[in-house]
C-alpha cells in the first residue's frame, strides 16, 4: 500500500476524537485476548496481534510524529526496525515468519508504546498543522490491522486442539429464508475508481474508464448452503470444474471442504470466532480460496464477476448493516432486500476495506454467463 | 526413556521434602520468565516452557495420583492428550511442532494445574504407599525437563533481535588459569552401568563389563580460548579434519564457528543467559554440535573418548562444584585442579543427568589416540 | 488450453502436407540430442525432450485416431497415462515432477510410437472426414511443444558444468545499432482476440471490445546493454524500482543478474543454446521474470504494457523475420526499422503464439507512463 | 573409505587378470542397461550408472595412474571433478544430488574412458611397480559400486508405473523348508577385525579385543514368510515395538509394508530385478530400515546382534554360495544347513564387502535377549 494523501480537512477536533476511538476499537478487540494469545505466530502469512498494536504505533510515530511534532523522542529506537512490515523504503526489517519469536519487549510493554504514542498525537493534533491527511491515513491503516487481528486469531485459535472461543456470544438472530435474484447492467463505458473529497486509497485510484459488456449480479453472496449442495454434488472430485492449478492444490493438499470445516457425525461445523458451530445454511459462505470460488461459480452456471462490474453495481449500494459496530465480526443471516431487484451484499462488508470483512476472499456474487 | 524403577526407600517425609523442592526448583526457572516467553516454541525440537512446566505435571498425575490416589480426579481431562510427549503406550498426543500454538491454557491455569497436582502428591505422601519408586522417578525427570527449559529459554532468547537477558547477572569469579593434563587408565574389563541402591535411569543400566584398552583423558574440558585457535588454524575450511557427513553440513549451511558465536569487530561474543558476552578463553566451549567436537579432536591429535572410557575415569571423579544451586547456570572457568593428575570435569556437570548441564553436546575431554 | 475449434478447411493433402513438416520439424529439433540428453528432466516445471516427443503424438492418438479412424489400435495401452498432460478429464497422468524417471520406453520405442501415428495420420488424412480442425489444433499444439523442447533443453544443458552447447553455429549477422523510438496509440474503444477464418487458440477469443487511454509502445523490445546499464545504476539493490513479492525474491534468492548470467573477468556472459557466450549489447534481452521487467520499466521512467495495448498495436505490424525456419532459435540483434516510427519486435516473435519465442517472459517493449 | 594399504603381492600377472575380470563384471551388469537407464538419478541418495562407470576409472586414473605410470595423460580433465565422488582432499567435485544432469559426456564417450584407463592399466601392469596395493584397493572399491549399481538400478525401475525387468530370467530353484535354529557363543574376549596377509578395508582394522556375553545367534536370516507374520499381527501400528524415531517414521511416512512391497488382491508382491514378483516366503527379506528391523526383532521376542557378535560368529562360517557370479542378483531360497547348528546366511552374501550383497539392510539374524 502506497499512501496517496488528499486533503480532507475535518476540523482538529473531529479528528482527534476520530482518532481516539479507532485507537480505542483496536485495544477492544485485543481485550479478550491473553499476553499469550497476542504473541504466538500461527502462520507466516499471519502476525502476532502484539505485532499488529506495536506495527500501527509504529506507523504514526514515523510518519506523523517523527517529522512532524517538534522534539518527539521515539519510544524505543529498537523498535523502528522490530515494528517496520513491509516499507523497504523506510530501512531494514524484521523478518516476517519470525514475528512470532518476539516474546520481548512484552505486551504491557506495547501498551506502554500505544499510550506514549498517543499523548504525543493528542499533543500533535491540538494545534492546527500539516498531517492531517497522514493521521486519517494512518487510521484507516488502523482499521486494516483491525481486520487482520480477528483474522489471524481466529486462525491461531483453531490450531489448538481444544478449539477455544474468542468470544462466548454469538450475535445471530432468526431471519426469514432469503430470496436469491438478480440486478442488471447494461454495460458501456463506466467510471472505476475513487471519486469524492473524502479519504480514499492509492489503490482505489486514479479514476479511469472502462468498458462494460451487459451482466447480471446476484443480489446476494452464496450461502452455506450453496456451498453444501456444491460438496454434496461432487464438487471436490471434479477436475472439470476447476482451473488447473485450483485442481493440483485440490489433489496435493487434499482438499474436501473449505477451510475450517470439520464433518461431524454426518453434519458440517466451521469453526468461529466463538468456537466451532454448525453451519446455518442461511449465512454467506467465507474463507473461501481463489480457486474454490471459482469452481463453485462454474458448478453454477456463472462465473465470478470482475472487479469492475462489481464495482459499477456495489457503488450505488445502500451502505448499512453488520459492521465492526455490531460486534458479530463475521457475516450474519441474509435477509429479504427491502427493495426486490437490488443489491444486499453490502450489509456485510465494511465500505472502508473494499473487501469482505472476515474472508481472505470475496463471498461469491457470481456474474452470469454472458 | 522407559523408566526402570528401584526400590529406594527414603523415609516418606524426606521424599515429600525432595518433592516439594524440586517442584519449587522448576517454578523458580520460570521466574524470570513472562507468560509470553514461556508460550513460543522457537524450532520444532524445543518446547515452550509452559508445556514443560505442564508435562512434569501430568507425568505425576498419569502416573502416580490416577492409579495410586484413591479419589483423585484429573484437573482436565484434555490435558491428557495435550501434555504427553512421547509415551505412546499411554495414548494419544499432541503433535511436537506445533506445542507453541496452546496459547490456552494459559500460564496461570498451568500454575493452578501444577498446585492441584502438588496438593494431592502432598496428601499421597503423607502416608506409607507403594510409589516411592514412581515419585522418585517423576523428580528425576522434573530435574531434565529444568534442563530442558534453560536450554530451550536460551535458544528462543537468541531468536530476538534485542538479544534480551534471561536474568542480568553473571556470577563469574576470576580465576587462575588452569594447567591441562591427561590422567591414565591402564584398560582391562571394567564394569559399566550404575551400581548402587539409589536411582537410576533405565538406560543407565543393567550393569555390564566391557573390555578397554589403555588410553589417557584430559583432566579439563576444551576450552573457548582453544577452540579460537581451532577456528583460527581453519578448522572450518579444512575437509580433512571433519567426517564426510559433518563437512556437507559445513558447506551446506556455511558453518564459521559454533552455535551463538558472533564475531563483532574483531571479537568473538556468544549469547548467554546473560545476553551476548565476549568469550571467556579460560571458560569450557559449549554447544558443538559432535561434528565439531570430533573435527577439534581430530586437528588437536586427539579423539574423543567412548561412553565407556568416560564412565571409566569419571565415576571416580569427585561429585562437587557448580551445580543448579550455583545459579550460574553455565560452565565456569576452569579451575587449577587440586590433586595433579585428576579429573576436574565433574565441576562443570550434574552428576544425575550424565550430560553437561546446558550443552546439547558434551565439552570434548578428548582421549589421545591409542 | 482447452481447444477451441473452428472450421478452417485446407483440402486434406495441404492438411497431410502440413502435418508431415510439422512432424519433421520436431524431429529436427530433437536432433542434435542423445538418448540421454532426451530423457532427464532437469527441474519439475521442465519435462524430458522424450516426453513432448511422445505427448505430441499421444495427443494426436486420443483426439483425432482413437476417435475417428477406424480399426486404429493404440501403439501401447501404458501410454494413455504415461503422457498424458492435464487433461484430468480424459483420464489418470502422470505426475509431473517424476516425468524424468521414465527411462523406459527408451528414445527408440517412442521414435517408432511416432512414425505409428504418422502412418496412422496419413491413412486418415487421405479420406475427407471430420476431424480437420482437431488436426490443425495438434499441429499448434505440437508448435508449443517445440518451443518448449528448446527452452527445457536450454536449462538442462545450463546445469552442466561443461556447459554443453546444442548447436555449436551461431547464425548473427553483424548489423547497425538500432535507434530506439516510441509509436503512439490515440486510444479509444477497440477490439480484441482473433478475427478471421484460420485457427486460433481458445484463448485468443472470444473477441471483445476493450477501452485504451491513450498510450505509446516503444518501438524495439530493451537490449543486453540496456539491462547491464539498469545493473550498473543498482537495479537490483533498490527496493522501490521492485514489486514487494518481487523484492523478496530478490533478497531471498540472492538475485544479481537475469537467469542464465555470470559475470566473468569483468564481462557479463549468458548461456545460449551454442554454450556461454558474451552478451551481445544489441541484442534483446532475455529470460527475465515478470518482477525483473517490472523493475526495468519503473527504472526506465517507463511500465509494461498491458497485454490489450500490446495487441492493438502489434496486430497491425509486419509479420516477418526470425522464426524457427531461421535456425537462430534465439532473438537476433535489432535492426533499423525500415520504416520511422513502426513497430520492429514482431521480428523476434512467432506470430502464431503471443509469447516471445524463446523466452519465458516477454522482452520489454514499454509504455510510456500516462 | 580411507583405504588403508597392506601388502598382498599376487604376482603382476594374476593382478593383470583379476583387474581384467573385474572390470569386465561392471560392464556386465550395465549391459542390459540403455543409455537412458545409466543417466537418471532417481533419488540424492543414488547415483547413475553411468557416474558409477566414470567414477571407479576416474580412481584408477587419479590414484593409481597419474601418479605411477610415467607419461600418463588424463583421458579428459574436466572429468577430476565431475567423477571425484567424496573425496574431498583430492579437489573440488561435483554436487552429488545433481549427478543426474550430466546428460553429456554420453555413454559411449564414458565407455571410451573405462577403454582407455583399462588400456594404460594393462601398461602398467605388465611391468613390477609400487602400485599393487593401490590396485588391489581400486578392485574392491569397484566391487563396492557393483553392489551400488544393481541397487540404484533397482530403485530407479520400480519409479516408473510399467515397473520394468532389469532382467527376465530369474534363476531361483525350488529348495525344501529350512529348519530354524540357534547358535550358541560361550562369550569372553575375542578378536575382531580383518587378521591376515590380504586385502582388507581400512574399516575392517585395526584388529582389536572386545568382551562378549554367552549369546545365540539364529542360523538364517528372517524370510519373507516370517515378516508376513508380523505384519499380520499388527507390527505397523503398535508403537511399543518400535525405537522411538522409528515409530515417528511409521506415522509420518505411513509405513505398511518394507520398500517395494504392494498389496495386490490379498496378496503381497515385491518389485525385484525382474520386475514385480509375488514374495516367496522362504526366502530372506531384504530392504528393511534399521527401525523395521529392530521393530521385528522385539516383536519376535529377540534383538538384533551386535556387530562384534555377529563377526564373532560368521568368521568362522562356510564361505560358499550365492555370489555375483550366481548371476541371481537377490537372495535365494534357504536351505537346510549341511551341518545342524551351523550358520547358514553366509549363502547369500558377497565375503568381501561385509553387508549382504543387495540390500541396504542386513537380513536379521536376531541374536536371542540375554
Amino acid at each position: 500500500m502506497h499512501p496517496q494523501l488528499r486533503s480532507d480537512s475535518p476540523t482538529r477536533s473531529a479528528l482527534a476524537k476520530r482518532y481516539a476511538q479507532v485507537r480505542a476499537q483496536t485495544l477492544a478487540l485485543a481485550a479478550p485476548l491473553t499476553a499469550e494469545d497476542c504473541v504466538v505466530q500461527s502462520m507466516p502469512d499471519a502476525s502476532p496481534v502484539k505485532w499488529h498494536l506495536a506495527h500501527t504505533s509504529w506507523f504514526f510515530e514515523t510518519f506523523v510524529l517523527a517529522p512532524h511534532l517538534p522534539g518527539y523522542r521515539a519510544f524505543d529506537d529498537a523498535f523502528k526496525v522490530l515494528f517496520n512490515s513491509y516499507y523497504n523504503a523506510v530501512g531494514d526489517r524484521h523478518p516476517r515468519p519470525q514475528r512470532g519469536l518476539i516474546t520481548r519487549p512484552s505486551l504491557p510493554v506495547i501498551r506502554n508504546y500505544r499510550a506514549h504514542v498517543d499523548a504525543a498525537m493528542q499533543r500533535l493534533l491540538e494545534t492546527p498543522g500539516p498531517a492531517d491527511a497522514l493521521v486519517t491515513l494512518g487510521l484507516h491503516h488502523e482499521q486494516q490491522h483491525q481486520e487482520l487481528i480477528v483474522t489471524d486469531v481466529k486462525h491461531l485459535l483453531s490450531c489448538n486442539p481444544a478449539k477455544p472461543a474468542y468470544l462466548p456470544a454469538w450475535p445471530l438472530t432468526p431471519v426469514a429464508p432469503r430470496r436469491q435474484g438478480w440486478i442488471g447492467h447494461a454495460g458501456g463505458i463506466v467510471p472505476i475508481g475513487f471519486a469524492g473529497d473524502g479519504f480514499a486509497f492509492d489503490n482505489e485510484g486514479p479514476r479511469h474508464e472502462v468498458l462494460l459488456r451487459p451482466f447480471e449480479l446476484a443480489t446476494h453472496p452464496v450461502s452455506h448452503g450453496e456451498f453444501v449442495a456444491f460438496i454434496e454434488d461432487g464438487g471436490y472430485r471434479r477436475p472439470e470444474l476447476w482451473l488447473s492449478l485450483g485442481w493440483d492444490r485440490v489433489c496435493t493438499e487434499r482438499w474436501e471442504a473449505p477451510l475450517y470445516w470439520e464433518k461431524l457425525d454426518g453434519a458440517w461445523w466451521t469453526f468461529t470466532l466463538r468456537g466451532m458451530v454448525q453451519i446455518d445454511p442461511a449465512t454467506p459462505v467465507t474463507h473461501l480460496s481463489l480457486f474454490e470460488a471459482d469452481a463453485y461459480a462454474r458448478w453454477a452456471g456463472a462465473r465470478l464477476p470482475t472487479e469492475f462490474e462489481w464495482e459499477a453495481l456495489a457503488s450505488s449500494a445502500e451502505v448499512s448493516g453488520n459492521f465492526l459496530e455490531s460486534g458479530a465480526l463475521h457475516p450474519l443471516a441474509l435477509r429479504e432486500t427491502t427493495v426486490p431487484g437490488q443489491l444486499a451484499p453490502l450489509r456485510t462488508h465494511c465500505p472502508a476495506m473494499n473487501l469482505p470483512l472476515y474472508s481472505p476472499t470475496a463471498p461469491i456474487a457470481g456474474a452470469k454467463r454472458g
